[in-house]
């Protein structure tokens, strides 16, 4: 029997029915009032998940678009950030940093490592003369399914008083794990659709302070698509200055009704329930966690490779026996690890279904636990609930 | 009743039903080998609609976006192109070129004129020492409703043996008009998917030919999401380098699947057919074409609003009681013209209703007409074919 693919890669992630029927509505005009209904919906929603009143900004374009977006409004050539390094994707946001001409000094940690609050605040504290203009870092690294402390830097940075704006990459975290944008003071939020958001990838996203717009005003990047300014005045009167992506559109306007049907922090809670489900279990298991417990990521996990099974046969036999999609190690992790996502649109029960395929597929590839035992353990973590 | 709305601005444009159902799939692995069949089927149907072995490049954006990627791949700083301007979309292209530091000379014509052969061929040949790289020009302006002879201007440009490239945005005339990629020479074709192709916007397209891959070899822009050799290296894996809109790619399926049944050539014939139609009925009903209509673009017409009758009221009017909605004038035409976009997905027997409906909005509003006119001409110009 067809039954329909579990995707638990560490996004996109698997699409809710509601949304996948938003997706296939007529197309409306891009300059009329039905979009400027829409648009409106869309823009209070967004507020109440990145928990701001900074402007939203909406770009057809992946998650990496979005991070170029910020780097070339934020900053001119020349200028120095500090980007913290955990992974493929940190690791590009200095990338993109360095091919637009910024100084970027990286804070490099072993993956399966997070950067802590410290090791932040002593390289700012040695930049006596404020070379330094932003901290870049994700709040979450799918690479290496490590989380950061955002709000501990956050409060560092504001206590310190060092001018450097905080630019946070919740690209995989937005609307899985807690980020009070305004409590916090974090100054710019990226993030994509394709992830908490439980749509397609197609849309990215950019909150912008206060403080950041007056590096804005400063930035002398040549920039036209990315174009903040733009964008902002444009979306003011309910437009945008190019053709939106209406059709995700639709579909963002039904997830930020179902996330505000459940609520924030029930979505967080969510999110840590499952997390913790998945990492005692694997445990159970007799598997090994690849990433340091105490910064482990909530949306996703990474596994040790257990000795003598392949990622490659492991992960074809839950794809073509089980129809559950897992991700693999990239670049130096490659083989050694398998990363399991559980983001977005995700019920605890759906990791019976996700584990259980996991335990038997390692099973008939000759590794030894007891059937059951994910199953098992999954329980006493979410019966206490 | 509640009906489907005749979407009929210059794009976006009405998704067929099949194209709207195939957006509702669940996503799929963005690395695993569902995704590899799917962009391997668009790639190669790609080629079909482009008329090229040419690479042809895929981008999470909007058209613009496109536009703005040949920019910063295409050219350094302070290298000169032609730009032919002939309303706000072709004006844009040069103003992204100069947002990047480009010298632009522009060949602005009147709005609704077309730019003709010879007065390319005029500035090329001022243009000893060869400073000119390339000449950019839209095959259709929206704006204006006009087509430009890219046949001719290619021919002219070989026979001349100007080394500058061939840029060419045919965002609202790919799959529409005539367009022959590699038999006449373009070096640059840039598109989207929310016109021609019957798709929602979101995706946006370039084919680049070998004496471009130069051009981007030479170029010393700074980019790292529009990067081309980036993009071309990871398709040749059937990935790419950061998160594809996969659900559009679903959608892009399924339309080149029936551009393909029906065949280019038939595509082309009923544009033209339609072109024609609507032109024949607009003259009918009393009204004045805006553009020269030697040129007359066979996607969009443009109409000059009859004395007395108010742009808002007939769209507000046709959007209100007949479910149609068409499109204004831009910036100083604003309240001059009508637009009616009849692109894509767009059979003839559509016109009837959407002229039907606006000959009788503009009798409620004035405007003298025999009923019954519009549908006489349409017939006259559809029952030959």
């Amino acid at each position: 029997m067809e039954r329909r693919q579990m995707l638990h890669i560490p996004g996109p992630t698997n699409i809710p029915e509601r949304i996948l029927r938003s997706l296939s509505q007529p197309l409306i005009n891009h300059r009329g009032p039905e979009f400027e209904a829409l648009l409106s919906t869309c823009a209070a929603g967004l507020k109440k998940v990145f928990r701001t009143e900074n402007d939203i900004l909406i770009f057809p374009s992946s998650g990496s678009g979005a991070l170029e977006s910020a780097i070339v409004n934020l900053f001119s050539p020349g200028d120095t950030i500090l980007a913290v390094c955990l992974g493929v994707f940190s690791d590009r946001m200095a990338e993109i940093g360095e091919k637009h001409g910024l100084n970027v000094i990286r804070l490099t940690k072993e993956w399966g490592q997070a950067a802590r609050v410290e090791e932040i605040e002593a390289i700012l504290a040695q930049d006596q003369e404020g070379k330094i203009k932003a901290v870049c870092l994700p709040q979450n690294e799918t690479t290496s399914a490590i989380g950061i402390d955002v709000e501990g830097i956050s409060r560092m940075m504001q206590q310190m008083g060092h001018g450097a704006i905080l630019v946070v990459d919740a690209i995989s975290s937005l609307a899985c794990v807690p980020l009070e944008t305004d409590a916090w003071g974090v100054d710019v939020v990226i993030s994509a659709s394709q992830k908490g958001l439980m749509l397609p990838p197609g849309i990215g996203l950019v909150s912008v302070s206060e403080r950041a717009w007056q590096r804005v005003e400063q930035s002398t990047m040549p920039r036209w698509y990315w174009d903040y300014k733009a964008v902002k005045d444009k979306m003011t009167t309910f437009q945008f200055p190019y053709t939106p992506a209406t059709t995700l559109l639709f579909g963002l306007r039904e997830a930020l009704e179902m996330l505000n049907e459940e609520g924030m922090e029930k979505v967080w809670e969510r999110h840590q329930l499952i997390g913790q489900g998945v990492r005692n279990a694997v445990e159970a298991m007799g598997l090994t966690l690849f990433s340091d417990k105490e910064h482990a990521s909530d949306t996703v996990t990474a596994i040790l490779m257990p000795e003598r099974v392949k990622y490659k046969e492991l992960a074809e036999l839950l794809r073509t026996k089980y129809d559950i999609v897992i991700g693999g190690g990239l670049q130096k992790l490659q083989g050694q690890i398998f990363r399991i996502g559980h983001m977005g649109a995700i019920h605890f029960m759906d990791m019976y279904a996700v584990l259980g395929a996991v335990e038997m597929a390692l099973v008939e590839l000759g590794y030894e636990v007891e059937l059951g035992t994910a199953a098992a353990s999954l329980a006493r973590t979410f019966i206490k609930k």
